[in-house]
C-alpha cells in the first residue's frame, strides 16, 4: 500500500506536509471527524489517486484562525484525480477514469439532492446540511490536499472527464472545475448575468476572478471588478476586465460611473464574503461594506450573487453581533430597488458538466484567468502564506508530478 | 364639475377628510408633489370615480409619523374605480369601465415596465425608481381615499373588469387587487410556496392574512401564521391557518415543531417589515426579528419572500444605524442554509389579472380572509385609528355608496 | 420464501393471474427482458410487498395488442408497497417503510438523473433512455401488478410515507402518486396552467381527470373536460369540473365559447394520446385530432402540456404513416399563435413528495376524482375488461388486503 | 415634404421601386391594409428616415409566391432609423433618436405585450394576434424597405441607441436587432443552449447564421450547422461552426457523429420552417423534413427552438395538407425522448436590449456572421434574385446613403 502525504492545519498560521493513513473506504476518527461520521461505511466511495488539488481562499479562513479548526485537520476540497480503487456498490465509475470532484459531498440520495441544492444535502454532515472536504465543522470528510483522498457516492458525485490524454493536457483549467469555476459562475447566474449584462465584481481574489471570467462567458457587455490588491486587478485586466481600485477616494459608484457612464451596473457578485474591509485608504475590516456597496451600485430589481463566505461564529470578529454572524446590513436599501440576494455554497454538480465542455472546447480560459500556479505538495506551506500576502495566484499542488509542464 | 372629498394626512397620528380639488389630466402641484412633476401632462390618463379604497398598513407608516410626509398630503394607493373620463391618448379603456388600479403607478414605456417589473418603473418618480399614489417620496400623485382620482397610462396601469354587475357584487373581493392581495401572493411566490410546501407567515395584519390565503391557494399544505395580536391570529384560523402566538416564551422553532413534528418550514414570508417587535412577553421594536427569525425556520435552500415594507430612512428608529435602514441581519445563518431573499414593492401587474379571475370564479375569498370592513369616506379618520390599535380588520372606503351591502 | 402471484399479459384481449418467481435483488431472464439486463445486480434495490397497485391506461395499449409486448409480461407500474428486504447498498429505506414508487425506473447517477429528467434514465434501459415496471420495450423490470415487486435503485426511486398509519387511511389517494396524479399533473404544470388560467383537457380516462383535479389545484378558474364518454365526463362533473362532450355536433371551440365566453382557453393538456378519435357523431380513429384541436382552441402564447402517450410504433395504427408514430399535424396553426409544447413521460420525482403533502394535509382528493376502485389481485382480468369497456373507474389492485375498507 | 421610394411586391419572382406617400401618423388604405384598421389614428407613433432595412427570408415567402400578398404591398420589416416627426402622445422617443425597430408591432398595451408576449399583440391585427411591417395578412402596416415609414406606439416599440456617432460605426450589426438576431437568439434560448452545449442548427440562410453565432455567444461547446448550400456552409465556418453537409449520403446523425463522437446534440435550432428540403441529392420539398430530422438528433429532455416558419395556409406546397399547414410530423419520437417544442414570432423586444449592448461592447459579430452587404435602395430588385439563387449574404438596403463605407 501506498503512504499517503497530505497537508494539515496546526494552528494559526501553520500548515505542515504530514503523513497520514492511506484512505480507506470507511470514514475513520481523527480530527474535526463528527463522532456520527466514525467508522461509516463507504462502499459507494472509490479512492482517488490526487491529480491536483487547489487552495482555497476559504481555506484561509481557518489558517489563519478565524475557524475552531482543530489541529491535525486535513486541508483541501478542490479536488482532481485518477480512480484507483472503487467500493463494491460503484457502478458506472471505474478505475482508471480521471475524474474532478464536487467540493460538496453530496448522498445523491435525499430530498436536497434529488432537488439539484448538493450544497447542502441532508445525510452527509450530522451538525447541518452540507458538507466538504477538509473543513471544519462540515463531518469530517478528510482533505484532499494530499497524495490520495476517499470520495463516497462516487457514482453521483464524480465528474468523468471523456479522454484521459486531452483531460490531461487541460489540467490546469480543469482542476477549477471543484469549486472555484463553477462558485463564480454561481455568483453571476444568480446575479442574474445574461447576454448584454453590466456586472460588477466585488474582490480579485481566484473566486472574484472566476465569477468576471463567468461573467464574461455569460456574455456581459462590461465586467467590473473591485479590490484593494493591485497585483489582484491588474491580473483582472489582463483578461479585459475593467477595474475599480477600492483604496482610491472616489467612491465605488462615482469609478463605476466613469467607466459605464452610469453610477449603477444590471448585476453585482460578492466575492469576498465575511472578511470585508472598508473602502478607502487605512479601510479596516467592514463585513457587511461589500453587501452594502453592492446594494447601493446594483439597479432597481437587480439582483446579487452571494458566494463569497458568510458564517455563523467568527471567532475573530470585529464586535460581538459580528462573531455570530450577524451584520449591519442596509436591507432599506436593497428593499426600495427591489433587488433579490441569493446566498450559499455553490451547488457545483449543478454547472460542472457544461463548464467541462466549455474548457474542452476552448470556449474559456479560467487556468489564465486565476493565474493558476502549480506546486509540488511539500510547497504547500509556503503557497498558504504567499496567497496569503495577497499574490494574485491560484495555487495547484500536483501531489504526484502528473501535471504537464 | 363634482367637488372632491378626499382623506388627508395632517401630522403624526392625525387624517382628516378634507375637500381637495376635482383631478384633472395634469399633475398639479400640491403637498409632496415633486417639482419635476410639477405640471405633468397625462393625456395617457383616466379619471376614476372612486368605487372602493382601503386603508393599507403602509398608510399607517406615515400616519404614525415614521416618515417626512408633508401635511396635507392625501392618502390612498388602493384604488378600484369607475372610469368618468378618459384622455386622448387612452385608446382601449373606455368611460363606464370598472378597473382595478395597480397601487404602482407604472409608464409602460421604460426598460423596468418591459421587464416586468413595474414596481420600480424609471418614469414616474424623479427620485427614484418606482412609485405609488398617496405616498411619500414617490413622486406626488395624489392619493385615491377620495370621491375621484386621476390615474396615469391608463392602458397599461388599468385592469378592466369584465362584467360591471358581477363585478360590483364581488367588489370586496376585487378591491384587494391594487395591492394586497397581489402583494400577498407575490410573498408567497417569491418565498417559494408550490404544492404542499409548509410555509410560515410572520405577521397577521391584512398583508400577512393576504400571503396565508394566498399560500393556501398556491397549494401549501400547511400555512402557519405568527404575531402577538391574538384577533388577527384568530382571523387567521378563521379560514384553516395554524398560528403561532408569539407572546409565547416558546420559541417560534418550538412552537412550528409542535405543528409540524419539525422545526423548519419550506417557505417564509415576512409580512410585517421594519416596525417589527422582539418575540416574547414585553417585546420591544427590535426591526430585524422578523427576518432572522425567518431565516432560523427555513430550511436549507429555501426561500424568504419579503414584501414586508423595509425604509431607506425611519425618523423614529431604535438607533442610529435603523434611521437609515441598516439592520443587524444573521448573514452568516442564511449563508450557511444557502437561502434566497426577495425584496421589494410588488408589481401588482404580474398577478392581478391571474387573482382576478380566481375571484371571478370562487377560488378565492380574499375579503373573507382579511375581514373587509366597509365604510364610508367620512369615517376613514375613525378606521385609521381602529386599525392603528390592531383590530383585525381591513377596512374598505366606499366613497360614493357604490358597494352593495 | 413467499410465492408470488401476478397479472400476466397473455395475448390480444387477454391477462391471467400467474403464478411467477418470488423476486430477488438481481434482474433474471424472462419474457421481454433485454439480454443486456439479464443477470444484472441489483444490491441498490429493494423487496416490496405490494400494498396497492393501480391498472393504467397504458397498460392498456398493450392489452389491446397495440405494441409488441411478449406474452407472458408481467404487467404493472402503478406501485406502492412495503418494503420487505433491502440490498447491501441501501442506506436509508428500511424494511418496513411504506413507499410510493415512481412508475419511471431512474438510476440517480446518469447526467438525466442528476438534472431531475428521471422519466429518461440513461442507465436502466439498454434500448433508449426511460424505463418503467412491466412495460414493452422498457428493458425488462418485472412488473408490480403482484404480491411482491423488486425496486432498484430504491434509495433514489423511493418515496418514503412518514407515517405508515397515516399512510394506510389515505392509501388510495397515496396510491394514485406512482404515476397518474404526478402524470395528470405535469400536464397541467407543462401546459402553463397558474391562479386564474382556464384549463381545457382532453381525455377523461384517469390521466385526464388527474389532470384537471391538478388544474383545479394549481388555481384554475375553470377546468373544461372533454370526451366522448359520457360517464367520465359525469365523473369530472362530480369535482366541480365543466365539460364538453365530443359526440355532439357542435364543435369544441363553439362549446368552450359557450362555456367561457370566447372560444379559446390559456392552457390545454393532452390526456389522450395516439389511440385518439375524431369528432362528433361516428368518429373514427384519428391520432392527430387531439393534438390539432387543443392547437386551435389554446390562445396565442398558449402551452401544450402532453402526457398522453405517442409511441414511435403502433402495428395496429390507421395508416402507414402512423405505424412509425408519424402524424398529420397541423403545426402552422401552432407556430402562428406561438405556442410550445411538452411531451414525453412525467418525471415522477419531480412532484411526488409535494403532491404526497397535499394528500395528507387533505388538499387534494385525487382517489374520489378518479373514483378508485379497489379490487383484489384475481379480478384484475375482469377489472381490465371493465376499464376497457370506459367505465368511470381507477382499479386499485389490492394483492395482500392491506387496503382498509 | 420629402418623397417616399419603397420595394414594393409586383407578382411571382418581381419586386420594383416605386414611389408611394410619405407617412404620416394614421394608417391609411392601400394594398393588404386591413378594413379595420383604416383610418387608425397613431399619435403614439413617430416617422422614422430609413438608415437601413434589411431583405429577410421571410420576405422571400411572399416574392416566390407562396403566400397571398397582394400586388403593391410595401415589403420590410427590418427596420433602423432615425425619428424626424412624434406623434402628440410619444412621450420619451425623440426627434434625432437613432432607433431599432422589432419587426413585430406591439401595441404595449394588451395582455400579450405585458406578459412579454410581443410577437402576438392582440390590438395591431383585425385577423389574429401578432403583427409585422410589409407582410401579408399582418393588418397592412406599411413596409420599411423605403425612404420613410411610420412605427406606431413609439414609445413602447423603439429602441434608443445610446449614442449616434457610436451606433452610426456599427450600423450594420445594430440593424441585425429589427429581427434576425433576436430571432436567430430566440431559437437558441428556447432550445435551451447554455454554457457548454452541444447545438445543431438546420439552415444556414440568415436567421440559421445568427442562431448559429447567437449559440456560440450562449456558450455552446460546439455549433453545427447543416444546410444543402456549401457557400453557406462556409459562411458558417467562416465564423468557427462546424458543418454539415446535406447533399451528402451520410445521414445527418451520422455526419454529427462524426464531429461529436456521438450522435446527438444537446439543443437543435430549425431555421428553415415550411419550406424545407429533403436530404441527400436530389432532394425535393419535403416540409416536415426539418423538424422530424432534429428530433432524431436531439438528446433526450432537450428542446427544440422552432423559429424557422411554418405556415396556416401554403398555396404552393406540395400536398393537400400541407396547403393548409399540416405536416406528418414524427411526434412519437418527440414524445419518446421527452422533448419540448417552441415556435412562433421571436418576441424582438424581450432581447435587442441585451444584443445591442453586446454588438456595442464588441462582444458578438453578427454583421459579420450573416456575411452582411450595402446596397442602395434601387438595387433591392437584384439583392432579391440573387437571395433567392442562395447567395451567403444578408442585404441590407440603404436608401439615404447614411451607412458609412
Amino acid at each position: 500500500m501506498a503512504g499517503n502525504k497530505a497537508v494539515t492545519y496546526i494552528g494559526p498560521g501553520k500548515v505542515e506536509v504530514h503523513s497520514i493513513d492511506y484512505p480507506g473506504l470507511v470514514l475513520k476518527d481523527g480530527p474535526g471527524v463528527h463522532p456520527a461520521n466514525v467508522g461509516r461505511e463507504c462502499e459507494h466511495g472509490v479512492i482517488l489517486k490526487v491529480v491536483s488539488t487547489n487552495i482555497c481562499g476559504s481555506d484561509q479562513h481557518m489558517v489563519r484562525g478565524r475557524t475552531t479548526a482543530p489541529a491535525g485537520l486535513v486541508l483541501g476540497h478542490e479536488i482532481t484525480g485518477e480512480v484507483v480503487e472503487v467500493g463494491r456498490d460503484v457502478e458506472f465509475i471505474k478505475v482508471g477514469d480521471l475524474c474532478s470532484v464536487p467540493f460538496n459531498i453530496a448522498c445523491g440520495r435525499c430530498r436536497m439532492c434529488k432537488e439539484g441544492h448538493t450544497g447542502v444535502c441532508l445525510n452527509v454532515n450530522p451538525d447541518r446540511p452540507g458538507s466538504a472536504y477538509g473543513y471544519v465543522d462540515m463531518g469530517g470528510w478528510v482533505g484532499g490536499q494530499a497524495e490520495y483522498v476517499m470520495v463516497p457516492y462516487a457514482d453521483w458525485n464524480l465528474l468523468k472527464f471523456p479522454d484521459r490524454d486531452q483531460a490531461l493536457e487541460k489540467i490546469l483549467d480543469l482542476t477549477m472545475l471543484s469549486d472555484i469555476f463553477p462558485t463564480g459562475y454561481h455568483g453571476a447566474v444568480t446575479a442574474g448575468v445574461t447576454s448584454g449584462s453590466t456586472v460588477y465584481v466585488a474582490g480579485a481574489g481566484p473566486v472574484g476572478l472566476a465569477a468576471a471570467h463567468s461573467a464574461q462567458f455569460l456574455g456581459a457587455s462590461v465586467v467590473i471588478v473591485g479590490d484593494m490588491n493591485e497585483a489582484r486587478l491588474a491580473q483582472a485586466r489582463s483578461f479585459g476586465c475593467e477595474t475599480v481600485d477600492l483604496t482610491k477616494d472616489a467612491s465605488l459608484a462615482e469609478q463605476i460611473e466613469q467607466i459605464l457612464g452610469v453610477p449603477e451596473v444590471d448585476a453585482a457578485v460578492d466575492a469576498v464574503g465575511f472578511e470585508a474591509r472598508g473602502h478607502g485608504t487605512g479601510a479596516q475590516e467592514a463585513p457587511a461594506t461589500v453587501l452594502n456597496s453592492i446594494m447601493e451600485i446594483t439597479r432597481a430589481a437587480g439582483r446579487l450573487g452571494i458566494p463569497g463566505l458568510y458564517v455563523t461564529g467568527d471567532p475573530g470578529a470585529v464586535d460581538d453581533a459580528a462573531r455570530v454572524g450577524s451584520l449591519s446590513i442596509r436591507i432599506g436599501l436593497g428593499w426600495a430597488k427591489s433587488q433579490s440576494f441569493t446566498t450559499g455554497q455553490c451547488p457545483v454538480m449543478r454547472y460542472h458538466r457544461g463548464l467541462m465542455n466549455a474548457i474542452l472546447s476552448d470556449r474559456v480560459r479560467i487556468a489564465e484567468a486565476v493565474n493558476a500556479t502549480v506546486i509540488p505538495l511539500d510547497d504547500a506551506p509556503r503557497a498558504y502564506a504567499e496567497f496569503d500576502s495577497g499574490v494574485a495566484r491560484k495555487f495547484v499542488i500536483d501531489p504526484h508530478g502528473m501535471v504537464p509542464a
